[in-house]
């Protein structure tokens, strides 16, 4: 089959002091850093939806570029070539892992028999390719929110026929995932949620959504599914409130519904920061409750109020990704899923691999610089330092629950007023990691 | 002892239709609405710190409003005479309840020793006044917030010895709250959270802050408090993030710990509103966890960043919060806390009651308004309708967890495409709400 | 030819105490106010686009509502269909204004003479059911947003083939506005902003922009069109900037370029909110600089960070804008143009009228409610009585610009400290406005 | 005089290898960039309000930092000791200006002529130190906000005894700008904004501070004073809306009321985020308007809605910033005063230093690495190459005014349909830059 991206050529590391846009600067897959390589360490997925079908549509106007790849959209023939783009593409960039919704293999059929059909039809394809290539899935899943007909949700929709429509689609989408070798499964909650509190039931569209899950757990085992489910927060857009609304919300939902043994999270830069966190600080909280699990690496804008799926540069927020990945024990069955977009006005073929190129070059320079953080030590020594009075001591006894407020009560008393904590050393520690980024 | 607003009579319902600033004109205390006084349903409390010690410092200017009272602040005179002024003030406006932070009612001292006995002086002087007027406690709680010792967080701080002082501020806190008949005890954690990630032990610090409250549940039980436990959430401000970010994170919290037999929310309107929530949405995930408790009345400002603390005016706002406390069964133990302050350019006496006056109008409008909403039935009708697909068959069995993703794809195979989910009808019920706000 | 909303009757006033949702409740088109009918103070406008061509579709999903009115879409027989639909909705409604972009009225040609053809075709059938109907034009545009080509902006394009293209647009926008008999030419500069600043030369774009508006003027003028032109401010969306930002912005703009007899302002709600500011704010500014223009009637959500033009509910928000279009001395070209939109999940015809009638009803209590508080004066009282110290001595030299700071200086020795300003007296304003609003 | 920071040994360059968290990193005073030292593109000042007077105090909290050098605070022998602890702080850090309001270098009196007497005796001492040092005041202001008097606004006040205050005020400043040898007097205005815009006339407050600004400029200029004058664009906080939104509102009221030729911007980083934008647009809206005049070396967080005045680290920023800078030809009277606070915890001598440190370091990468992207070439290229339409033909007609729509439109119809603008390159301009910064 015909070569579709002709004009460009194999992305290869070059080192950081070229001037070749077709290149890797930073990216070099099989350089080791800490025993393991940056490939490893990485797991770069491509996003299917982004990558092949995304056209730079908007709410304000029509699609820049052509996806077409020579073949007539909404066909059989299309979906095909679409696999042949992604294999292609992935290839050319060493890319070996990709993430997959129903919808973005196949022209939607209203009827689930006819569009499993095409499903199977397509995954075949892939499948073929990814015996050729050795890439494989990372995670699949169902889009539950394109359809009119999930206009109020899926899971949490109100009308039940829509939840068996919804039920089927996950149950492909687990067969889809255990065919292709994926290890995880996700569910976004993009309509899980609502637009007008006064005529929505909380309480029972949790429940279903719950349930959801559970049937979905209790399917996947039952056809060999061994990876991680996932739920990826977001806090709105496209509802004015969705349930899972960042680490923690989704952390207490997971418990609350017992569904702790199955489910991890998948934490998404943009839509971390859509809630009013750092993208740190909800890998932060998803680890401390043993649900790291995998990442949409992207970038949001944040002055702007809507999920904008930049491909990540700030090397800040990619070098903060990894110390806390790092310190989680990286990854085993999640990865990095680039979920992330060209512009609208960069429309071209070497744009789309410019953008991958810019994400995986920022995540490469974010791993390490992350493990020079962690190798420095200074910053894990002030921590480590800081909480010490909690080794031992009435600290320890706090740690162990072995005191009461009575107790506490007297010494303070004997204390008179406490010294001040020891200084927080905010700008130091900024200092020192700009001394790690730059060198 | 001297009456000190002089000026101001005892503010009287006088109906809407005068022009009389200082009376109420739709908080009619002893009015029935379904079966209860206003009074009742409301349970307005005044808190002390707004509204005794608060005299519109900001960060950019110095205070603006005399509340010394006739005394030299920072001396046990003023602290009495606070006492003398807080029970007029609400003698004249009809309040009933208060709250307080220990640091409200006397100057600090250094020693916990010295400050518990400034506490027992001037708590048996509010005592003796609510003997007089029947006034009673709503909830107290300890300030961890102002002392620079606390710049760490108290339950969260890094030292020891500053857990230790804040528990010793939390016993003597439980000890008031029991002594002056007090139905609830607050957390609100100001500085439990942290300006920078990368210095800060998250896990260890959550640890600390349940370990906290699970000493004060314990003392308090032990010494005859059989109220409510509250936390109370807020996302930002003064630290860059707070744990008890929004209503479900701080359910998520309370269930991790254990804490769910004790503990219930206090849900502020402007700390909701800084999570990204509406007042109505914390509401009413406190609710369907069980944690409805309490509110902070008051009212932010949707453009402003910040916690303005605004008299409550948003008729809006206040019915549809009077709505879900309706829904929650009323108020028991919690109560409307009037945590408001006066505009920094509204700095007179006069200017006092006038706040209290909007506030407490306000929500009565809410109240009446909430209540006619309940009774006009077309709003509850149609959520009624609106899920009746759950009552039986397929989605009955979806809601007892007896079915399965097989099952339901088959059904899904035989429906092709399911209708669309009738229409949400947001206009419509948007209009509804306008006639019954504006009759 | 064929009734289309054949299920829908005539919307009648019928007060605001029956329940039926196909009414206005409080919209009395010819009840006198202040000297004017509702209908003459309001000067209601449909928006072509949200309500002929507008079907539910956001970045999640595919449209939830059918706007085909039994034609195919995408062919001249739906946009003549659409025409039908537009006057019998109009006129079951008792609407007589409507605004359009170029491209909403017919399907787009890549061909500008082709494109020029349909839309003499479609604008001769407007003219037509104008005729019958008296219902005329508000406002004329042209969409220099949703084409590809615009990807960079119009008039702040980097291409000047596009450049070309939008000035060939606006000039038959121009001649169908005259055509039609509107009294507006809008400029919405969707595009005329940037996602990258390093790649983006600010001045050339917004002279290029000035110089598109300037010759605008010149052809409007030379062709009969007396009415005003508009730019209407957008801060950001869909561009990370958009150069017309708010009020304050566009007015600098319009008097950078010497723009000001020609051109006024159009103020969305929700643009002035996505801003940071008030709609009541973007108005006043609009007001003091002389560019009260129109208004773009819909309201957003502060909570979200894009632009989601609901249909007005919020009776404060209507008043403001009533009372500073009262205070303006009302519309004279302009009017309220609801570029608003059902809600996804509201997606019959049946909504299509309640979205209407909701906006209508919440402008015309808006209206009353800002004539209730014109009439009560107690607020403008306030105002006059607050600024008293400017009528007079010092006051009024500073006013006329006959003293110096060596004068005041002069003037402040004397004083020592002085006193205070009275009192902001904001809650007590804001009582007064709860008690106009609620009676 | 004794030494005040003992412990602090001289501030010096060491290179970015070592471990000493007092030395710099990357500022290297005297190093060549393009022509100039570090220190003459960058002019380091220090803000005397921030780094000599503010000790922590928060909204919520009282100071943790104890900055009363060993005098008493509020007393003039405590203003003299700040005057030693800043030229020693200075000097130690190699700063060679600072800028000041009347109210942080004394104890605040209510009667003007104590006031200025007081002035005059401190200042006197700043002189002196200024003789012996070379460090020189880059600009003064008044500070026009703190005292309650201003709660309404100083130029904005109802109150005209209150103008004339605020006229003796800056007056006053402006003698002590030129007596310590400024080049600049600046403008904030913190309250002078509204909180409730229905108690406010907008109009006849901007005429009033133009007013107090135009005489500002007459007295200024008749005692010598040669310098800018600044307006200091701020949004909002502590008012709901400050007049000085942005740098665009700040241009067109620059221009609006005649005062462009004494008046240029100070910008702030924090005050720009806090309005919507980047710190880099703020900066080149000055620059397009000929209003760039100096900057507020800060950083805000962007997750967080209030002024965090943090001290900058993030060289993305500072580098964007310096390339403005540079493009704008560099600072001539303004510089880089560094309006930043340590962050509450980090309260020690140490801390001061660090933040500057960090803040310095960050503005050295910032200045070096913008220098390197103009050195660099590709983005300036790229920029060049895709405006270059407009150099000749028809765009250049358009640049030039000599055509018109109908021209254009003729143009247009003989194109068909234009071609799309080449793509805008976004992620490979990002490659660009972060290869710049990373080498």
């Amino acid at each position: 089959m015909a070569e579709i991206f002709k004009e460009i050529p194999e992305i290869k590391y070059e080192g950081s002091v070229g001037t070749n846009p077709l290149s890797f600067k930073y990216y070099d897959a099989n350089k080791l850093v800490s025993g393991k390589t940056m490939k490893e360490h990485l797991r770069v997925a491509m996003a299917w939806w982004h990558n092949l079908c995304a056209d730079g549509k908007d709410m304000f106007g029509e699609g820049t570029a052509n996806k077409s790849f020579g073949a007539e959209p909404g066909t059989m023939a299309h979906a095909h070539r679409k696999v042949d783009a992604a294999f292609e593409f992935m290839s050319k960039l060493g890319i070996e892992l990709y993430c997959f919704h129903d919808l973005d293999l196949v022209p939607e059929a209203d009827d689930i028999k006819e569009m499993n059909k095409r499903l199977d039809e397509v995954s075949d394809h892939i499948l073929e390719k990814s015996k050729e290539t050795g890439i494989k899935l990372l995670w699949g899943t169902a889009n539950l929110t394109r359809n009119p007909r999930y206009m109020n949700g899926a899971g949490s929709s109100n009308s039940p026929e829509v939840f068996c429509f919804a039920a089927a689609q996950v149950k492909k989408g687990l067969e889809l995932t255990v065919k292709l070798g994926g290890t995880g499964y996700t569910f976004w909650g993009g309509r899980e949620g609502y637009d007008l509190l006064l005529n929505t039931n909380v309480k029972l569209e949790l429940d279903n959504i719950a349930a959801l899950m559970r049937m979905a757990v209790d399917y996947g085992r039952s056809i060999g599914f061994n990876g991680d489910f996932y739920i990826e927060p977001k806090p709105k857009e496209p509802t004015k409130h969705q349930y899972d609304f960042d680490a923690a919300t989704a952390a207490g939902f997971i418990k609350e519904y017992g569904l702790e043994k199955d489910f991890k999270l998948n934490i998404e830069a943009n839509h971390a920061t859509l809630a009013g966190h750092t993208f740190q600080h909800d890998l932060r909280i998803a680890a401390i409750n043993g649900f790291f699990g995998s990442v949409d690496a992207n970038q949001g804008d944040s002055l702007l109020g809507w999920d904008t799926d930049e491909f990540p540069f700030n090397v800040y927020e990619t070098t903060l990704c990894m110390y806390e990945v790092l310190k989680a024990g990286g990854f085993t069955n999640g990865g990095l899923n680039f979920d992330a977009k060209n512009r609208r006005a960069s429309y071209t073929y070497e744009d789309m691999f410019k953008g991958f190129i810019l994400g995986m070059d920022s995540f490469a320079l974010g791993l390490l610089k992350a493990d020079a953080l962690i190798a420095d030590g200074r910053i894990d020594d002030f921590v480590k330092e800081r909480y010490a009075g909690y080794d031992s001591g009435i600290g320890a006894n706090i740690r162990n629950r072995t005191t009461s407020l009575t107790e506490l009560a007297e010494i303070a008393e004997k204390l008179g007023a406490p010294k001040l904590p020891s200084s927080g050393n905010q700008e130091g520690l900024e200092s020192i990691m700009n001394q790690v980024l730059f060198g």
